[in-house]
């Protein structure tokens, strides 16, 4: 780590600031589908055993292991509730059971439908069923709490809740979960120069506004609700009015875009300077040098606790600022919503055509990375392709990225084949097909050896 | 690949027969926020150029290169619109320009304001500034259509929109987007012992229903719509009118889970042979063997065109259920949402323990894979641990679970530190803190060499 110059500071003094100042959310609850993506505030016990009762592993009849094959009078039906509830199986009779249903007492182990044989013949007004193999005591028969045992933590406070979790809360019967809340984003986009997305006809010195539609959906990805506070001119009083309702609307997080640079109209700073205290204003890397960080503390209202607001003045270039949301924003957003893990996922990827490096600054260099059979070492692993012209203002370099590859300052070129740190910032399963170094792609037949 | 026995088909013949069944929805347009995580159905081409004028990349002046330093009067500002359009900046004279603002004419430069001056005295009314170096000719102006020419491609039919796709469409100013919808999955469970996860007692033979909220859950993360079509019991008639009403709904996925073992009660095989074609019953794999898939025709309502709907009756253990829902459910959903790759993301990950494999059946252990330092070879990789006991009925071992490791039946011992291929089954970004082998943590500092 080389010192930044006066007035800015590193990526990881940035990121230490700002979790420093972002703290968990108070815990709700929600409904158990809501809950999904979301992560527990409460540690969850098994009040029943699963399963509450002997259960029959397979359709079949409940037997006594003892008897053995022959043909034996089938004394009752238990496939669920209370079938079979006053049944004892005696030596020299079976119940039918199927999948999942309770075990009459008595019986101690299971003989499957497949070796048995039905027989036409009953005997007093009982059917009767031929058992064809000897089985071992206990086959078959799930005992009381073999999955779960009564009492169990199934799930612990700081977990994050998927599709499993969701069973699980079920099936412990907790349909309001406490969980730490989505957080609230307000995204707003600032500029003369920028008008909606759907004007079709653009006039001269115009843009459409992209960093407003971009963020709203990167805080979706983030599981985040989200206020879209739109777009407002280099003014101070509009920037001032929209701000007043931003803070007074209940988010746990501003987003602006813009108004950041050196400009005699660019009020963002000065504006959050005013409502609360100002951390950072430049961070040392590439892209997204001009990046603001605050905390606004608003006045509570009657009966309320005052509420900390962290807001990030992004730069105005989409890329720095989507570059800027993933190391900085996503972190505070998963430490609001409980994540233990605030960091971004980092693996290691070798590159497939040299990059060079900026000089002066560490830089943040777009990447599809994908694993491949063979990364160029003769191994699998990742492999890592620039997404081209890194300049700041070609969104086109975001497109399809899914990685950063972090890039010391040095002014280099890294041949192809160096290995990278690389941090995640999508979904790798939702990749192109996994393709080897050569293109040759990866059969799902394809066992390692 | 050893062939299964009589009945049963293997998990590549399944899936092959899953995704000749599963035709892409047809496409729709929705709303800009709306399309994101869907596949897009046409192709985006940019109608105006990026920047549509020349822009400045910098808060500053525009000049003329060949002026070099020295006192030049301001003869526009031009911010954004149609600032300075009239204006020609000639040899000797100035406009102040802010970032993304349009560039003058007649200027080929941009002078950083961090390289200038204020100065007090103003010439014809004019204020002056000192310019205190020699830039070179285009210094700091993005030319017309440098991120993205007019006409260009920006994004093609089949690419997934993540947030940075939505910040392209915004900028070519596409508000409705074609894209393929979100398939409607239905959910239903089966089965006389379920009752609803909200009951707080349990009575005798009884257990709450986990398979539904799971599936609406996993339905979910997949980008669908769900509908929630509850618990039937084990009942012909019950049966019949739920799938009824569920056929009648515009659901294009059905998934059941239950009634498909060999119980005398057991009814989803035989009430989807009715209303549909069913493909296969049974999979060579473990857990999951017992899995129906079915393709049914509704009959088209009036002015409508007939409707083919999936139908995948699941196992009732909630591993099975799981399992097959990831192996089979995920790539028809892909497939139905238009996506060009259907295939689960594919790793290799090293086994940090011994790993018994079944001498039967391919196995579908679950694991938790992670990245590390040294993966035990020396190198960066992912190693994957077991969930532990992987009894089908054991939900537990789903927990946290993010891959499947596919074992091949041998019934052989893997030892530690063998590499296995590995199903991602949920976003590895979601995991932990990355550590190595033994337990350190991955620093962000910590650059490879
Ligand atoms: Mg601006
Ligand atoms: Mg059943």
């Amino acid at each position: 780590m080389t010192s930044p110059p006066p007035g800015m500071v590193t990526v990881e003094e940035a990121l230490r600031i700002v979790l420093g100042a972002a703290d968990r959310l108070p815990s709700v609850r929600v409904p158990l589908l809501d809950s999904l993506g979301l992560v527990l505030a409460e540690d969850i016990r098994a009040s029943d055993p699963l399963p509450p009762y002997r259960a029959s592993v397979k359709d079949g009849y409940a037997v006594l292991s003892s008897d053995g094959p022959g043909i034996y009078p089938v004394i009752a039906e238990s496939r669920a509730g209370n079938d079979g509830i006053d049944v004892v199986v005696t030596p020299g009779t079976v119940a039918y059971v199927t999948t999942g249903g309770p075990i009459p007492d008595g019986a101690d182990s299971v003989v499957q439908i497949e070796d048995t044989e039905q027989v036409v013949a009953t005997s007093n007004g009982l059917k009767n069923v031929k058992i064809l193999v000897q089985v071992p005591r206990g086959l078959d028969i799930r005992d009381v709490g073999c999955d779960i045992a009564k009492g169990t933590t199934v799930l612990k406070s700081g977990e994050q809740i998927g599709n499993p979790e969701i069973g699980l809360l079920a099936t412990v019967g907790v349909t309001m979960v406490k969980v730490y809340p989505q957080p609230m984003v307000g995204v707003l986009s600032t500029g003369d120069e920028l008008v909606e997305p759907a004007t079709q006809t653009l006039g001269r010195g115009q843009i459409r506004d992209s960093n407003g539609p971009m963020l709203l959906a990167a805080a979706i990805q983030q599981h985040c609700k989200i206020l879209d506070l739109g777009i407002v001119p280099d003014n101070e009083e509009s920037l001032d009015r929209v701000l007043d309702a931003a803070f007074d609307s209940g988010i746990d997080i501003l987003l602006t875009s813009g108004g950041v640079s050196m400009g005699d109209r660019d009020f963002v700073k000065p504006n959050l300077a005013k409502r609360g205290t100002i951390y950072f204003e430049k961070v040392f890397m590439k892209p997204g040098k001009p990046l603001t960080f605050a905390q606004i503390t608003v006045n509570p209202k009657e009966g309320e606790k005052a509420k900390s607001i962290l807001a990030f003045g992004l730069p105005g270039n989409p890329v720095s600022c989507a570059v800027c949301f993933h190391l900085f924003s996503v972190p505070a957003i998963r430490q609001l919503s409980g994540w233990s893990n605030h960091q971004l996922q980092r693996v290691h990827a070798r590159i497939t055509k040299p990059i060079k490096t900026d000089p002066n600054r560490p830089e943040y260099h777009r990447a599809v990375v994908r694993w491949v059979l063979n990364d160029g070492s003769g191994s699998p692993g990742f492999v890592a392709e620039s997404t081209g012209y890194q300049t700041s203002s070609r969104l086109l370099s975001m497109k399809s990225a899914n990685a950063l590859l972090e890039l010391p300052k040095s002014g280099q070129i890294h041949p192809s084949g160096t290995i990278l740190q690389a941090l995640l910032i999508s979904d790798i399963r939702k990749f192109p097909l996994s393709t080897t170094a050569d293109g040759t792609s990866i059969s799902p037949n394809n066992e390692h050896a």
